[in-house]
């Protein structure tokens, strides 16, 4: 607590305002569309922005591990979608059964196998698991074919799961002009499965869909939306046209560190803080704020090698201060211990980032 | 401690008798040179590793941040050089200060203005605090002008910095064909900037280079040796030609959780335990081991997507447990709570990644 510019840099610094505008955005979107709404938590790790989210209205959390969902579950969040096709071991069995007594809980099954290790490895725990099967809508990473969600539902409930519905990740609108393409055949993929499972007499309701790109041209039909990168945004979002500027609510704040040639300058943020991630489309490995036509165009691990534009050439001096907007603000989020949370400039919180490294 | 194959997935997992031949290898490397090797722990983070280094012969470590340089001088580390161009503001300087009381500490500068800020920032420590001056040998990153060097040592010593030398990080080195070259450059590099020192009356010992691909190719003169991965090493230096495949020490165990299309599997190890560094001559995310043409052509968080290859096409089933080669493992270890230990094939120990997290 106190002024910011005493914070050791370089930190993540979070806008409390901007924060709790966009967690309200996203609500009020979902209820315009009559769908649930439940963040996936990936991007904040955060109990606190959690909290946050659900008391803006979200019906539960999306989380990507057993481990990420213990975490949630200890802090008493009581709803939680693990939205990933795990592969349950004895191990991953023994805790999904633990988690179930105290939450309700569902998991993410894509495959027959897949199930059936599920069955394997949860028996003798007592508690209802929920499954959703997930279906691939076009990006082609995990999630069976829609056509083929009723084979996978089926396998789930001899698994002794409760199926609840499907689900996808509509991956692919992560480029320029894809948003709402990808949106499309995330309502086609969605309808089809469900539609499966009907035929074959295993009705459910869920059809979950969704991310921050996405969210705004979802289809009719779509019961439950998982956007994570919404409540902080990123360079990545302000590049899809899915937010403004002005509604990035998570910087990097760095200290320019070296200025070895007038229009070179180095940040002492690098991967280790911003994370290496840059499709095709970004210019850079991050926006720095207020360098208009400035270009990270390097990271080493605690190195961010800035190229200037002509306009700040020669200006920017050793010791100064500027606030770098991550490409992908979850890779960001989960190389520190906390988030600094700043409100009209002022230091008023840390929140530690809970289920950092809660990988399996 | 108990069998591999009892490790939730993802992990990343150390061969312990791989890594202490790693270590007595470049020990070796150093004495055959007559050089201190002064091993740079941001690629383990961690002091099991650390003490293993001092063990076999390390004079002290290199680190990165004030912050990873308190964590190994709470563990007992006494040597130790922060190879970077510390901005010092009044948080720094006093935690300087406590370090320099404990232990023989340097920091990096690189500006005149550097060195001033360090010499407000430290203003009533007690304790010596060396200076190392950097240079650029051809990276250009961070770092003066080697013929510069005279001026930022002559404002760090009146900054009331003990002076000993100078370094450079030939980053340039990082590509193929590139080490030797980049080694040469370093070594002229360091001889100008440590002449350009002698001339001013400024005689200080210290050249210090190195980095784990260009330390075969050293060049007369250089008197310390900083390299990081040597103790892991990564899919990096075998493209590189610094280490074989059996050199590896750190792998990343993953398990298929998905197999959606013949030759197209997904592992649970994405850009969140395997980093998602790539340069541009690596052809994906990591090397699996023993899927010889397999590919994993993209990284999500937690997927893995893994193109086959035509020979284990329809072979690869839900649930198998595959070892990936990272890229480049600084950015791995940083990513995870503990590393697993191996000792033939069975788990010994686990280690914390002590300073993960100490970013400023």
């Amino acid at each position: 607590v106190g002024p910011l510019d005493e914070v050791p840099t370089p930190a993540l610094v979070v806008d409390l305002a901007v924060l709790d505008a966009n967690l309200a955005s996203m609500a009020a979107e979902a209820r315009r569309r009559s769908v649930d709404l439940r963040p996936h938590a990936k991007t904040h790790k955060s109990v606190a922005v959690a909290r946050r989210q659900l008391a803006a209205g979200a019906v539960g959390l999306s989380v990507a591990t057993v481990g990420e969902a213990e975490v949630f579950a200890r802090h008493g969040v009581d709803d939680l979608f693990i939205a990933y096709p795990l592969w349950a071991d004895r191990d991953r069995g023994a805790r999904l059964g633990a988690l179930a007594e105290r939450t309700r809980l569902a998991v993410g099954v894509d495959s027959v196998e897949g199930a059936e290790a599920m069955g394997r490895a949860r028996a003798g725990c007592r508690g209802e698991i929920g499954a959703l099967v997930e279906v691939d809508s076009g990006h082609h990473r995990s999630g069976c074919r829609p056509e083929g969600a009723a084979e996978v539902a089926r396998a789930a409930e001899r698994a002794g799961l409760a199926v609840r519905g499907v689900f996808t990740f509509p991956g692919h609108g992560y480029a320029p002009g894809a948003p709402a393409r990808a949106a499309a055949d995330e309502g086609r993929a969605l309808a089809t499965a469900a539609a499966a499972l009907a035929a074959a007499g295993l009705g459910a309701p869920v059809r979950s869909g969704g991310s921050t790109p996405t969210a705004r041209w979802t289809s009719p039909g779509v019961t439950e939306l998982r956007p994570g990168v919404y409540a902080f945004n990123d360079a990545q979002q302000v590049a899809l046209g899915t937010c403004t500027p002005a509604d990035v609510a998570l910087v990097a704040l760095a200290t320019v560190v070296s200025a070895p040639a007038p229009d070179r300058v180095v940040l002492d943020a690098g991967s280790k803080v911003l994370g290496s991630d840059r499709p095709h489309w970004l210019a850079g490995h991050g926006t720095v704020v207020d360098l208009g036509g400035a270009v990270i165009t390097r990271l080493s691990e605690h190195h961010g090698v800035v190229q200037l534009g002509a306009d700040d050439a020669g200006t920017v001096e050793v010791g100064r201060r500027v606030e770098v907007v991550p490409n992908h603000v979850c890779t960001a989020v989960n190389l520190v211990d906390e988030l600094v949370v700043v409100h009209d400039g002022r230091v008023v919180e840390s929140w530690p980032v809970d289920a950092r490294g809660a990988l399996h």
